[in-house]
């Protein structure tokens, strides 16, 4: 999508051809940073730090980072350690070990000097196959809003998100938000609530400035408002992203996702997730088998943000003294889920409604 | 309640015997300033800014300022001038209409020489019955928790509070938060799960601040991870405050309540709201015509901290040019509403359940 108009992804190949750009989103919204990651260790600590986030761009990463991994030692100790060493930097975003059996899969076979050019071939492919995906979940998407939109006769299709799905959360496109920008570009007049996502803010930080750089009308709001906007008739649909996703459909994603879905039920309202295939995990058969991150209680404690004359700093935001807990996802059941939008289609969330649109199961190659 | 060991209430009538001392609120928890009130501008201010907030404190801080209003002009048009002057300064806390009720009642009979002294008497008397009634809450609900930790053989009772429903937003003991001090200092284990109460963060700014100088064990939790800890069966127990009950059960209380309430039915947690009989509007059939508040962008759009050096600033926090909505209060049903704590018992959140209580119905006068 689009910065300052000119088109941008989330990761890139570096002029040099081996170094691996990306934008520190542990900067955004106050700084629009570029940083290099130069070997594994680099790669490692953007995805640990969050300076790159979002079940896609993890995966993404991680290819990437065993590429350089494999530019300092391609045998094949090498190649098993780095994997074991990336697959540990992130417990709940199932991309990132998809990702990394997707290299483990292409390298494993190869001679050890063959496998830095292929490991960074099977990382843009990586990236690539992430663009395709998400633009087909906004094709598939749009046709959801374009409905609501004619039922409305002209006033704008009121969408609410949570946390960041968007762009920066992927290659490019993003999953919740690509359907939001397809029905933007087509015409389609949107307006979307987007719920700050304590603690670390993806919404208001993340959400709030790619939706602004495109143009999308938005509007921030607290984590807490989303129930009411629903109840008051204010919210036409919901639409996220997801973490992992189980062979039943249950969704993990940025805690407080389970909160706007039971507010949905209870007010009809439909709720969606997006998401590409190797968001699924065919091999965990109930969301209650997902392991939720526990992050630092600093994040809940302390906040960042521009002063007046625009200088970053860190505050204090809470009582001297209280402890904080960090859970940082949450399992919404299937049942409260209308539908899985992904690159294939819209589909029930349940094993029909998965096995339906992939009777494969089990994907292993990148498309 | 104690600050530093010491008991402290949250508005008191200062030494000279007129001017009204509170607690200024909003510079929480980063300084414990008291402030004095002289007039009814100050008075309202402080109703306005949120110096006070809490549905009890700002039925207490109004009948003060009709005292203040009484000392400048006591004449029959001055009275009704400040009444209608001070309701508008909140919308959806009843007890600032109860308590301007309760001061037009007993002044306007009274000839204007006589109103100061009848002000003041009575502002006293409605802060008196605050306690009172807040301690009874404290002494009914003390059960529902002593019931839950005879199963938890040992194991602390874990109770779930969100925004500040504590002694801050009442005279003292608070109304969700007594029955938690009243469990605490009968030696019963306890553990608050504080949600941090975006946009204003009440819950880590007031509520941790008050539990952690009484000593009672609690963790802040960002607002969106209740549900979560719902699910994992970490929370025995919800209790919260209300800023009106309309005559059917229903609950207006801090954005955010109606979330909370929905994952507790959820997940069979009991989900109680605690108040006193000035919480009740008995002439709202239904949440549906309580008017809900919608306060400024900028509470969801910058924040207030402290930097390492002890400095308090407020930092912008989100996307530069994003707009925010804000609305501060939701309506949770009824049907979501275990019990309500009151100070004359548990009862069901319904018309039955209220009338039972108080079958006398619409009440006039302070105990």
């Amino acid at each position: 999508m689009k910065i300052d108009g000119k088109p941008h992804r989330t990761i890139w190949l570096e002029d040099n051809g081996w170094s691996v750009g990306i934008i520190d989103q542990t900067k955004l919204p106050h700084a629009f940073v570029a940083i290099s990651l130069r070997n594994v260790g680099e790669a490692a600590h953007a995805i640990r730090s969050m300076q790159v986030r979002g079940a896609p761009l993890i995966g993404a990463t991680a290819a990437h980072a065993v590429a350089l991994a494999m530019r300092e030692d391609s045998s094949d100790d090498a190649l098993q350690k780095a994997i074991a060493f990336l697959a540990e930097q992130r417990p709940t975003a199932i991309n990132l070990r998809w990702a990394l059996e997707e290299m483990r899969a292409a390298l494993t076979p190869l001679a050890p000097d063959q496998r830095v050019a292929a490991a960074y071939s099977r990382a843009a492919a990586i990236c690539e196959d992430d663009v395709e995906s998400c633009r087909r979940i906004g094709v598939n998407g749009l046709k959801l809003i374009a409905d609501i939109a004619q039922r409305k006769g002209g006033k704008p299709v009121q969408i609410l998100t949570h946390c960041n799905a968007g762009w920066l959360a992927c290659v490019d496109w993003g999953t919740a938000t690509s359907p939001i920008y397809h029905a933007f570009d087509a015409g389609i007049p949107v307006h979307v609530w987007v719920d700050e996502t304590r603690p670390r803010n993806q919404g208001a930080a993340l959400t709030a400035f790619e939706l602004g750089h495109h143009g999308v009308p938005h509007t921030i709001v607290a984590d807490n408002a989303g129930g009411h906007l629903m109840q008051r008739g204010d919210v036409d649909l919901v639409i996220v992203g997801t973490d992992r996703v189980s062979a039943n459909g249950d969704v993990a994603n940025k805690i407080g996702t389970y909160l706007k879905a039971l507010a949905a039920c209870d007010n009809n309202v439909p709720f969606y997730v997006a998401l590409p295939y190797s968001t699924i995990d065919w091999s965990v058969a109930s969301g209650a088998h997902i392991p939720i991150e526990e992050r630092a209680a600093d994040e809940v404690l302390r906040m960042s943000g521009r002063l007046a004359g625009g200088a970053v700093v860190e505050v204090e935001i809470a009582a001297p003294g209280s402890p904080a807990a960090n859970p940082a996802f949450d399992i919404t059941p299937a049942r409260l889920v209308t539908g899985l939008i992904t690159e294939r289609g819209v589909t029930g969330a349940s094993s029909e409604g998965l096995n339906s649109l992939y009777p494969e199961r089990k994907l292993t190659s990148v498309a």
